[in-house]
């Protein structure tokens, strides 16, 4: 509709769009519907009892400087943890390759803020995190993209893809968001080494890195990078980006940035003009609870809770869900990614889940191009074993009513 | 320094400056200056007591809520509380008219990122706030100014100056960062009509409003604009802009937006984006701390203490500053602006001031064009009287120094 007011708006904020998800959400909040739709973290494995103590004895010790203003880069002591945390994964680096931003969200706007400009390109997966596309939208990127299958992102058409001279790489190698998928050791290798030799830098997004369930660990992209380098303090190639919100409460808005010192430097000016600086009562009750081997425990215990709800919606899916519907078996992290028989669209099939009570988010707002609208995300992080076991017989209700009508019905409208 | 770094950044990221305060803040932080530099509030005045009563309280009845995801616009009922402030001053919104925002400067952000493409023109006062000129740099925006006196923004030349077409009209009526002034009554209503008559609209900027220390609060230009329309919801042609950090806490990185819905709704949008929302628990803890009437008392508190040091610093001016300086005497807000000769420049008296122990901001940093070199500005909400009378002595000291032995030096020079 063309107002007064969409008269003045700037041609970059007609770009910007907002998340199917969080308006999706909206709705789901508002009645009796089991919602495997959002990326929230389990609200009854929030160390609740932990913050409590540590807002006290904040505000009793510290109380005017947890409420003053505070330096842009972040709380010292905090960026001091995250620099040890960092360097347990041989990663050498110093406090100031650290910037504390608000939410992760916030590290992906800021490092749209300093690196593109209109009409440049950046190499993505498909399909990727739907907050990097909103964040990055205003300055209108164009997108290469590599398909996710098993194994992360295929790099068999990775030259190619580094030749259209992208600004960036953007990847999520752990359990991405929104496939589940993992990134193999042989192709982070790969991508860490053909990055530095074409000189494209990667931003490597982790937000779920620390929640796997099977197997081991494998090292990030920044660790590869680092390693091949032998930096005394690193100054490579790779801007890994994390969050608080998936191991200790995304309600805190607390995420972090690590990057060579020049980089740091830049977002810290771009962080000046977007908010001066992260809320300093939130790090330092963040410090707080996290200090003293505390996160660590508490990683212990989510990956736990965690492990079984996606045991439970896996097993529940083999039980419900019609013949035809393919799915990923994540390692960690929140999400498993449903693919539908090739003429299904999942934004068809919402209504029907609604009217049974579940909710989902259909998979073409993931990718930056070549949408598949067969897709579909599934949270088990959020919901009890119980919800899901009864989510997913409802969602294997209304994937039959779908698709087995699918053929009486076209024969109706067709005659 | 051409680096492998600074040749991958945008050119948009290139016209981003870092603030000249926050960097002189760290060089008089670590030292026994006496610093008028920064814009803080006084940390022995925040309600650390009712903080450390508040997160208790917020964590013992609503601990998931506070740690979880909340929604972009903002906790519903800190929307509530602002709506009915707001509508305390004639204003009619629900809280759809409200978004929260990490502190007033992502206000800024916000509202550049809507608004703004490259090229357009923003008018605004000379000199203006500083973080604004930050947030909206990396548009590149021109400026059209309008010197300010001492009834604020002079709109004798405000015809002229709004046929150049800017996207909008960026004020701060109220005892104006940097220059203390405050926007005479007639000059509100003229701005707010005139602005309505050629269909620009006005950023209204008002993190001090209720800091007023002598006269009558004055109408803001979102009720003259509310007002003369008589509007059942507002609809009109102002974008308020405020914030908790100078009325409760910086630290808290709390502010928000009064708009029309459908400027909330694209602002929200972008908020998305930039970092999802406002951390819950702050949004939590303080709408529970200033709520019940707290907030009224409490600001009667802080109007009480800083009127105090407002009249220290212009006292000790009067008896240290040498002849030939003048400067504003405002009616509220955290600064007092100084104007010296015309052949000094305050960048220059600086390292003397840092010499007596003593620091200031140079005034050049608070220009969008046409810069006054021979200005600066002094805080004096956050140093005790006894500091603040040590401090301007120090500075009349520097002053004398830098102003007398101009001709014998420059004599010197040029033989």
């Amino acid at each position: 509709m063309d107002t007064l007011w969409s008269r003045r708006f700037s041609l970059a904020s007609d770009r910007m769009r907002s998340s199917a998800i969080r308006e999706l959400l909206k709705l789901t909040e508002r009645s009796e519907v089991i919602s495997f739709a959002g990326g929230l973290p389990a609200p009854e494995a929030f160390p609740v009892a932990p913050f409590r103590e540590a807002a006290y004895r904040v505000l009793a010790e510290h109380g005017p400087q947890a409420l003053q203003y505070g330096p842009t880069e972040g709380y010292l002591r905090l960026r001091e943890m995250i620099a040890r945390h960092t360097r347990r994964y041989h990663i050498v680096v110093e406090p100031d390759n650290i910037l504390i931003t608000t939410g992760s969200q916030q590290a992906l706007d800021l490092i749209g803020k300093v690196f593109l400009d209109p009409g440049d390109v950046i190499l993505a997966e498909r399909p990727t995190y739907l907050g990097a596309l909103q964040a990055w939208s205003a300055a209108a990127p164009a997108y290469v993209s590599l398909k996710v299958d098993d194994d992360g992102m295929d790099t068999r058409m990775l030259e190619n893809a580094l030749r259209a001279g992208p600004k960036f790489i953007y990847v999520l190698p752990n359990f991405q968001n929104p496939t589940g998928a993992t990134l193999s050791l042989e192709r982070r290798k790969l991508l860490a080494e053909r990055a530095d030799h074409y000189g494209i830098p990667i931003v490597e997004d982790d937000p779920y890195g620390q929640l796997r369930y099977d197997g081991h660990h494998l090292p990030s992209l920044v660790a590869l990078d680092s390693g091949a380098r032998g930096d005394k303090i690193y100054s490579g190639n790779v801007i890994y980006v994390s969050s608080f919100s998936k191991i200790l409460a995304p309600g805190l808005r607390l995420g972090w940035i690590v990057a060579p010192k020049e980089v740091i430097g830049k977002l810290t000016t771009a962080k000046q003009g977007a908010d001066l600086h992260t809320s300093s009562f939130i790090q330092m009750i963040s410090h707080e609870v996290a200090r003293a081997g505390f996160l660590d425990k508490h990683v212990r215990f989510i990956r736990a809770l965690y492990r079984t709800r996606r045991d439970a919606m896996l097993a529940a899916m083999e039980r419900h869900f019609p013949e035809g519907i393919h799915w990923t078996r994540p390692a960690g992290g929140l999400f498993v990614w449903v693919t539908l028989p090739p003429h299904v669209d999942a934004a068809e099939l919402l209504p029907a889940a609604l009217e049974q009570g579940v909710a989902f988010v259909p998979g073409a707002s993931f990718y930056a191009d070549l949408p598949m609208k067969n897709t579909l995300r599934l949270n088990f992080s959020n919901p009890e074993c119980k919800r899901i076991e009864q989510g997913i017989r409802r969602l294997g209700l209304a994937l039959k009513k779908t698709l087995e009508p699918v053929g009486a019905h076209k024969g109706h409208r067709s005659p």
